[in-house]
């Protein structure tokens, strides 16, 4: 494993390499019930594809589509060729699945391996994935590419932080897969127990699963004294291994060898220039077992315009700033939960947790934001307390365009996660 | 991946094959600082290795061994050359570990799909994984195996019972692996749910990562209508694919070309006669990076004398009847919890859950077993109960040669274990 000669080829050369993956993947894609019918009505083939931007003439994919085709509408390829398959992990409500063959496996594993490698890890290095395996792809996910790489892989799963430190300090462990959210949670526990980041040896943190703001990751690199890597994925593209920032922690390069990005307008469908925030829309080039052509991944981000200093070549995505779906709307005003964060975590005084509360008061939706309050600057001083109150919302306001409710409250009193943090309260009635 | 040629290996074909692979263990072990200097201080080495017996010349390894060098004690290989760890999962007191290389990866991986082939498994199965992931060997385990076989694996982790069934309802699962205890609290809740058992998929099942009794195993079978094979590891032998049942269902074969097996007296360490009760004690013949010689496993059982209709010419251990040190001595007598669970569910009067409580009454231990009786057998009528509970009394004492306290429980009355379950209490001061 090295740096992929692919990761910096030229724009045109991988402009062709886009066309020749694209008609092969419409050649297998046509061989599942799904595709072989959407195909066949939208009269287009392989033959039509003489461009990457030809991939507008085909119809979008969406998360109902996968859901109406469950189980096994989107399957190329004959049962026994199948090795691996993850899917939505609801006993209610309709389900999705995603399946692999073995090549899929290799391909995803490598494309992890790439993400690894670029950010410094190498073979030698010891990776605590501390995160869930089994159908959450994120942890077999990253497994699989720490393995290919060649790193000592330490299975630690999710929770039980005295034991994560544990294995953390007996193996000498140099880079952890984390969640933001309990990245932050992880850092409390060192410093209530008294223990220096700077002296446990992870010096690289992959942190992905859950959208979170550059305040947050700086807030974790600071705490945690390494460098926190931003990773994007989704399940119906893999999971992990999509996009992943370099070195350079200027937005995410996309893998444009494995996957046909597109950004466009949630409504209209037409692409947006680079620069502006967007609906990402992504086609697998290399998937065997179920391809997904212009799968609306419901994530905003949007194309970061010019070259990275790093010498690749794929284009890079912004973090994602939220989902078309999660969008509210106060006073007329489109709002993303990743706004509110991105103000609450750049201001010293605020601590890890805070809840977003939606609500309506007769007729009208209501923003509530509850925000805890380091112990240092949670004082019995009223005085002072509204000063930071005044503060706060002020920021908030020059954020949002909107005044919000504000409750500031005393250190641990917020529920905090384990798992992906539940940041949104959603009280409105159906 | 198919029968393995090496699977019907004549016996002296077998033993040059251990001659070799000990030599070239021997040869590796002593790279590691344990080994290096056990073997310099037994001044032995791969020259004096001249049959499989000759092992008995090296000392054993020991958990306290194991203890005592952790982390990196054992290990023979430069550390960028790891790859995986697993080790036991507690934080307090002393901690085990084993490492793998790539290859020795590969190896468990084949070990553990000819057992998976052995039982019938094939590419197109598909292989639902019920167990943990993560640090316990037996869901990465089992995973990698059925992935090397070629079957589709659904990652599904334990609990969530009917998540479980959502699963093997919509992909057809056809195998399952699953840890005895929750076997047949899976197979209560399908009942209580009216679910039939003939209706779902799955025809085979792999039960292992606890000790349980041909009985448990005639009751699974019957309860979830298919085939459940015993399957025997533990984590210092890398996990699952040590030994397992083939059709025949007569005992597990201990995959000889892979692991040495000799069967001693617990005390005086002597090999025991075939077919006599004793401790295994394993030497790893493959592994790279971390072998092994002479583990006491502290596992009871015995070798089975005779061939084995299926061909195989690897030597089959029985089920395992219990621990050389979780045997427990009742009026002078030893006993091991395995028997009771043997003498219990082979009444069918008995339910699916049972406790055995050991504690101290004026210095002499005491044994009282608390044991739930099925719904339609649990009835309010004093003379039919005591009939009952003197049938059970009867039943135990001629086993045990002890005559234990004996609670008949209503159904569901007891603890029941989603993982491994805890089947006894002991309540004696230390």
């Amino acid at each position: 494993m090295h740096l992929h000669e692919v990761e910096t080829i030229g724009r045109d050369a991988l402009a062709d390499l886009q066309v020749r993956a694209l008609r092969a993947t419409l050649e297998r894609a046509r061989r599942s019930p799904f595709y072989g019918r959407r195909l066949a009505e939208s009269g287009l083939g392989p033959q039509d594809i003489r461009s990457p931007g030809d991939i507008r003439r085909l119809p979008v994919t969406t998360k109902d589509d996968l859901r109406a085709e469950y189980p096994f509408g989107l399957v190329t390829c004959p049962r026994e060729e199948l090795i691996r398959l993850h899917a939505s992990s609801g006993t209610t409500g309709a389900s999705t699945v995603v399946f692999h063959d073995r090549q899929d496996l290799d391909n995803w594993s490598d494309l992890v391996a790439r993400c690894m490698y670029m950010v410094g890890m190498r073979p030698g290095d010891v990776f605590q994935n501390m995160t869930a395996y089994g159908l959450f792809t994120g942890g077999l996910g990253m497994h699989y590419g720490a393995e290919r790489l060649g790193c000592l892989t330490v299975p630690a799963g999710p929770g039980n932080t005295q034991r994560q430190i544990k294995l953390i300090r007996d193996f000498g462990v140099t880079a952890l897969h984390i969640i933001p959210s309990y990245a932050l949670h992880f850092a409390g526990w060192l410093e209530r127990e008294g223990i220096d980041p700077g002296e446990l040896t992870p010096r690289i943190a992959l942190i992905g699963a859950e959208p979170h703001t550059g305040e947050a990751r700086s807030r974790i690199e600071s705490l945690l004294d390494l460098k926190a890597y931003n990773s994007y994925g989704l399940s119906e593209m893999n999971g992990p291994g999509v996009a992943f920032e370099c070195p350079e922690q200027q937005g995410m390069h996309l893998w444009e060898d494995a996957f046909l990005m597109e950004v466009v307008d949630p409504e209209t469908l037409e692409p947006v220039p680079d620069g502006e925030p967007g609906e990402l829309v992504l086609t697998t080039l290399q998937r065997h077992a179920m391809p997904i052509l212009r799968y609306r991944t419901k994530d905003i981000t949007r194309i970061l315009p010019g070259d990275c200093a790093c010498g690749r070549t794929h284009r890079r995505i912004d973090r994602i700033t939220g989902r078309s779906d999660d969008m509210f709307i106060i006073k007329g005003v489109n709002i993303y939960p990743m706004q509110i964060e991105r103000v609450l975590l750049g201001i010293p005084e605020v601590g890890q947790n805070y809840l977003i509360i939606l609500d309506r008061e007769q007729d009208i939706d209501q923003l509530r934001v509850k925000v805890e309050i380091k112990a240092e600057h949670y004082r019995d001083d009223p005085a002072a307390m509204a000063a930071l109150h005044r503060h706060i919302i002020h920021r908030l306001r020059d954020e949002l365009l909107v005044t919000p409710g504000l409750d500031l409250m005393p250190p641990r009193s917020l529920p905090e996660a384990q798992g992906k943090a539940q940041r949104v309260e959603d009280l409105r009635p159906r």
